[in-house]
């Protein structure tokens, strides 16, 4: 049986106490460097490795300080403050000695409470309904992800006129599908091209600066979910000289909102 | 002239480099420890104080790893990446030898662009037209602001009962008004009332684990705000087992979004 293209992406083998050797791949190279997901995945995943680790993941910023070289990295995770039944981990990656990524997660033991989706997803036709993007080609990470937009896709004509609205929602997940985890749901909640390029259909250059994910799914809805799609909705609230933000959702074909994610964007012009 | 009491909260005493001292401030108590804000704005001081800095903040995230008790505590800023025009920090707050906070934070030099407001300012009654709310006075901290609600003030009644949302308006400032800057409008960003009282009005343990600003507001938009109210608006998007999630977003009296925030909070029952 061939491996995932993404097991072979995150893999990270021990190097130290807390410290591990990863390196980029190809199968998620992005214009400049890889995927950002995939680099935040990797960046988690040196917590989700840690002999120490407390629960699961509640909260993840990853900082992107660089753009990765291709080749190797290493990345440190340390347990900051590890209180009852939550964890606090500062995380760092470096390629020659220089910082190319920042990151603080937030670990925790979840309990059963009275609980609620308050955002939810919107009415919207199902997969199957939803015709596959293809030949979006540019960059390879994206041929990693199926990818069904409801509304808002790639735009078709680059003519630089205010879409009046930065909105995008899709229907996508990994491919060919994998079954979702903490590490794919990572990369997943960075898939969404970014917002000034919707709003104002122009290649101008970007790069993320900062995300920011609050997973709401524990084991058991990661398990329910499997390898079904994932609806992601996101929007921008602002562009202001150089830089911009998108929030996102994602929820599952059953309407649960697994994840609620934030960036914050740096662009040109 | 009597200095405001957020001066001397925020204050910062330098302890060696890139260390500083600081000590909680009662005036800025809450139910147990200080109001997290104040200690927010004190971890982004380190940096606002520290002689590397280059440019403004745009995005920070703060995880509150303990409860701080009263009195001193050391702040540790640190630059781990001077780009050309950009720069990422990791900062760390200690209190006996021990990690109370841990945050990152990202400055950059921002340049003229094509920019756009998407998220607009609801339309609401100007300040003057909402009564001020009196009589909040369970904790101190909360008496440093001005609050005039327009929707979803603080519960009158706490009966439990499942209000079907969570969104909160209002008006706010400092109390008594005082100049925005950063440092303020970083503790204005944690003003809001944590969301799972308003959705079901349950005086249930709280406590925010992380918190992220991102701010759209340079310092000619602060200068220009002035001691002008702020509108700010809050909902939840989910109350999941233990935890749930607020995003909120603070406009200034023209209209303009200074700054979008999220935060991912601890709830019980």
């Amino acid at each position: 049986m061939i491996e995932h293209a993404f097991d072979e992406a995150v893999l990270l083998e021990p190097a130290g106490d807390g410290v591990w050797q990863g390196r980029t791949s190809a199968a998620y190279g992005n214009m400049i460097g890889p995927f950002g997901g995939m680099t935040a995945a990797q960046a988690l995943n040196a917590v989700l490795l840690h002999p120490k680790r407390l629960g699961d993941p509640i909260a993840l910023t990853v900082n992107f300080a660089a753009a990765l070289s291709e080749g190797r990295f290493t990345v440190t995770a340390r347990p900051a403050r590890t209180n009852r039944s939550t964890q606090h981990w500062v995380i760092e990656m470096q390629q020659g000695g220089e910082t190319v990524l920042t990151a603080t997660a937030f670990f925790g033991l979840r309990r059963d409470t009275w609980s609620a989706d308050e955002h939810s997803m919107p009415e919207v036709p199902v997969p199957a309904a939803v015709p596959r993007t293809q030949g979006m080609d540019r960059v390879e990470w994206v041929k990693r992800y199926e990818m069904r937009f409801v509304e808002g896709s790639i735009p078709s004509e680059w003519n630089g006129q205010d879409q009046g609205t930065s909105r995008t929602r899709l229907w996508f997940r990994d491919n060919p599908p994998r079954p979702l985890d903490f590490a794919s749901l990572t990369a997943l909640s960075d898939v969404f091209f970014p917002r000034v390029w919707r709003r104002r259909p122009l290649l101008v250059p970007i790069g993320t600066v900062s995300m920011t994910i609050y997973f709401h799914a524990d084991q058991a809805l990661l398990k329910a979910t499997g390898t079904g799609y994932l609806l992601g909705q996101t929007q921008a609230q602002a562009f202001r000289n150089g830089f911009f933000d998108q929030t996102a959702q994602l929820w599952n074909e059953a309407g649960e909102l697994l994840v609620t994610t934030h960036q914050v964007v740096y662009y040109k012009e």
